[in-house]
């Protein structure tokens, strides 16, 4: 074996809930949603489980990165933005999807290569998050966008 | 907080339900199985959940992407080939595995890049997908090989 | 349709059970997990659910690959370094988080792309991985670190 274990917690199934959460993006770049998830835990009396969030559009994410120095965040985004230039920059010639907007087709891209959907635990109401840990939405459009995500505790 | 929350529904746990799903791909690039999901949670009864969709082979993947524009999974499709070019081409001189033919090992690679799984709330037996977004499966390897996906609903 | 589908399974909720696995990575690649996941399962008497392995860090990924060859997450490390280099390497100068090393950004870059966290269909008290899948640790600082892992069976 590799890992040392704890002690196991058995857990009668609690009641599932879900909910509807509706963020207003600021365009490119991260918006911490990490409260927002604690608060959807607190008002459904969340006991044991794992929250399921699952965000309903193809040009932006959700993703789980570093909470302290911004500057994670803001060279994250500025790779992701090399990795997937707007189109008509240099190396974009081979890129056919073009009627959405330079930012579009680099917008599904990134949110190829990152997370649709986050699956925390729940351990005595609280996301088990590292210390270190935030969850954030991840805008691709240039633009201020309205992203649904749903949240399931499950 | 950042978000709105609708109203939270709380639900008592339905039953678990399995199968397995076979999916002989074309080759490289995009099977959508959406409606396959959607058969799925009709004929085991689902009502409310989340839905696990989950590869057992790691030269392929799992994605949600958008289901309007063909040019869109056409652009990604080339955008990881890009990315990871087959074995023996320009840039590809520091790989070792190649044992199993030029489009292994970048299989490998996307695969890492992409998802294994999928977790998909389920509301009133339904998929929660955006308007825009389908299930695909996004076979890595040149040839048409035959795919096998637990969908799982919890 | 496009998939061929089994009969479906369906089983009362079992109860759930988590745990935390420690592991201690010897840096920078990859450490397997896979029987960790299984002693889990097997203590807690697992039957039929998903196992959500939940990595509570954001300088290394959880990641499902194949079990064979080991060239295949030799080759995956060395993609993952060049695609994301150590500050200080061409090609870097635009990153301003550099205050935790070298390896320290490149890691949040690697962690973005690779998942945070795994679900994996149990089926009959086992994982449903593929014959040539394995769960690894993917370590992505290049000092040995302290990882801890959430296991939660729903």
């Amino acid at each position: 074996m590799t890992a040392r274990m704890s002690a196991i917690r058995s857990i009668a199934p609690d009641l599932l809930a879900s909910a509807e959460l509706t963020i207003d993006s600021k365009g490119e770049g991260f918006t911490e949603i990490t409260r927002d998830a604690a608060r959807f835990l607190k008002e459904c009396g969340a006991g044991e489980g794992a929250l399921l969030l699952y965000l309903r559009h193809t040009s932006a994410a959700l993703v789980i990165q570093e909470n302290a120095d911004p500057d994670v965040r803001r060279d994250l985004a500025e790779f992701f933005s090399r990795l997937a230039p707007h189109v008509g920059r240099p190396g974009t010639e081979w890129i056919r999807h073009r009627t959405e907007g330079p930012d579009d087709m680099p917008a599904h891209i990134k949110a190829a290569l990152l997370p649709t959907s986050l699956s925390i635990p729940v351990v005595k109401g609280e996301l088990a998050l590292g210390t270190w840990q935030g969850v954030y939405l991840f805008e691709h459009r240039d633009e201020p966008q309205t992203r649904r995500v749903i949240a399931h505790l499950g």
